[in-house]
């Protein structure tokens, strides 16, 4: 729901084809419509589309709702079953200090940990290089909305549902955080290596990078004889993942010994026929190419207005019970949708539509 | 379920705090059960806790549970609305030579693209720091399993559901894939910079590094005035978010220019002031100690067997309907529940329980 006239700040966010490809890639399959909602007609219209709705999904800063009239106590008395879900970078209930501050998916990757433990261990702190506690956030979401439909189904009630960025992105640290609780020393920036597993990173070859990954010691038997280091298979640092863990710096330097004479498409090969698990380094064309990626319909193309054929994306969702066909609609224009919804939805006629548009309600 | 004496890879995997620090972070509020599903018996066992089940959960290679009799035809015929969810590398459906290889989070994040969007431009592609392959494979999951739900509650109808952790990251690249089908351009690693917002990265201050996150123009402005950087406002080459991101090596120098001089303390209190986006970059520990985690009861601690208290994090689900104490069982000791489920759960004897534990069947 936009403001008449003011676009989001995603549709200035490029690479450009027509429009921004970027509000292409995250909007497709959604409908746009435009309401001014701290306009009394607006208030009314919102209402009535809240009563229509079974979830509402904002994700402004804390308090803009409840300022707007909404919080969840009146979407309650508006429809008592409502699903109100709501993402922000500290939370609705946040501590002191945290509460309006407006979030951005490098201020929740910042805060929540996760450019603390990536990137090269003489390095800086780096970001994911995609909107991971975006993503992340908006996943979590799904599952909190499918599962206080559930709820609902069973009780009758609805829910409210409070996501803090920062927390999606501390709870996907994973062993991060145990390792710092048991140990009590702070997790490191490890380039591609795992705290726990080893080997379980990239290796330079003669052309490039391959990753091996090791989970076990009957794994790592094998990879000593399909490589020929056999001495390495009896070397008591080598013996145990644990081990191997903490030897690391002598396993990359032997290993890469191996690795850095040979190319990574013939390591893939030779490791791969031995049962070790062995891949490249795929490039975002090399996905887009992928015979798998393409194999599974992950990639889908359709027509964008302003736009023409687009290529992105799919779910990567498989379920046997769908049909065929994912269905398509392209991303939405500002307000496409606008006239559909009220008409549609809400009942409205032409002549009222005409009117909300004059006074700049819609 | 685990064949009778055998352990987990992941409890081998460190911290230890008398068992796998690992292993506990990640199966908490889990039960464990040995079964070995290769002999007769047990299959008759596996058989029969299918019928009492909603959900199947596998991550073999693909194969391997049909070769065990157990595809989703054969589940079906156990139970006829079953839900069968299975994870894997590259997906049951898979194109020639990717079916049955194994898949460990780094393959998939080495193949699915972000290790080659993620780390400095001048560095390696690099692992994310946290296991974001696994991670969000799971929630991917999650979703897919209570969406089956409600189609079988509307349907009476069960599902396969087939995911490839390869999709799953791919489908988490967001815009670079869409940034490569429009362009022809392959995503490069860009450190903590994004493609298409500027600036939105973090900056060198004279103790550290801080996040400054400006998404667009008004904050930008917002910015030259509260940094004093007012020349910058009227700088042609910043004047929009596509023209920042264009020249973002000047930007990044001059924005530099005034944070090495400041600490980065009195940098994120004076933009906060302003209403701009920016932040620390919080260390593992950082996130533990912080008071809004603490304050949302993200950090959970609870008594585990051989090891003590621990402390882990909680959900970052926060329903309203919910009680106010989350529950927690420790994670299982292997087969821990194995008695357990069969009484309670198949109403086994304790003769008839003597007897599979005598024939190693569970």
């Amino acid at each position: 729901m936009n403001k008449p006239g003011v676009r989001d700040d995603s549709r200035l966010f490029g690479p450009f084809i027509g429009q921004s490809g970027y509000f292409i890639s995250i909007n497709r399959n959604k409908k746009s419509m435009t309401l001014d909602i701290k306009k009394e007609e607006g208030k009314r219209i919102f209402a009535e589309l809240v009563r229509k709705s079974d979830v509402v999904v904002e994700n402004f800063r804390p308090g803009t709702m409840a300022k707007l009239g909404f919080n969840f106590e009146s979407l309650q008395r508006i429809k008592s079953d409502i699903i109100y879900a709501s993402i922000s970078a500290f939370g609705h209930d946040a501590a002191p200090g945290y509460g309006n501050k407006a979030g951005y998916d490098i201020i929740a990757q910042a805060t929540g940990g996760i450019m603390s433990i990536t990137g090269q261990p003489d390095g800086p702190p780096t970001r994911v290089g995609s909107s991971i506690a975006d993503i992340s956030s908006g996943l979590t979401m799904a599952i909190g909305i499918l599962a206080a439909l559930h709820k609902r189904g069973k009780t009758g009630k609805g829910s409210k549902i409070d996501i803090a960025m920062m927390d999606v992105v501390a709870s996907i640290l994973e062993n991060a955080i145990i390792r710092y609780t048991i140990t009590g020393e702070t997790p490191k920036r490890m380039g591609s290596w795992h705290p726990s597993i080893a080997p379980f990173s990239t290796f330079k070859t003669k052309d490039g990078w391959v990753v091996i990954a090791i989970g076990n010691d009957s794994l790592w038997k094998r990879f000593c004889k399909a490589s020929g280091l056999e001495s390495l298979a009896n070397d008591p640092r080598f013996e145990t993942n644990d081990s191997r863990a903490r030897n690391s710096e002598s396993l990359e330097q032997l290993m890469t010994e191996w690795t850095s004479t040979r190319k990574a498409s013939l390591i893939i090969k030779l490791l791969g026929e031995a049962g070790i698990p062995a891949s490249p380094i795929n490039t975002t064309a090399d996905v887009v190419n992928d015979p798998n990626i393409n194999h599974r319909g992950m990639i889908l193309e359709f027509e964008q207005p302003q736009a023409g054929k687009i290529k992105t994306l799919n779910t990567p969702l498989r379920f046997s019970l769908a049909s065929g066909e994912t269905k398509v609609e392209p991303a939405p224009l500002l307000g496409q949708h606008t006239t559909e919804i009220l008409s549609q939805l809400l009942g409205c006629s032409e002549v009222e539509i005409q009117k909300l548009k004059n006074q700049g309600v819609v």
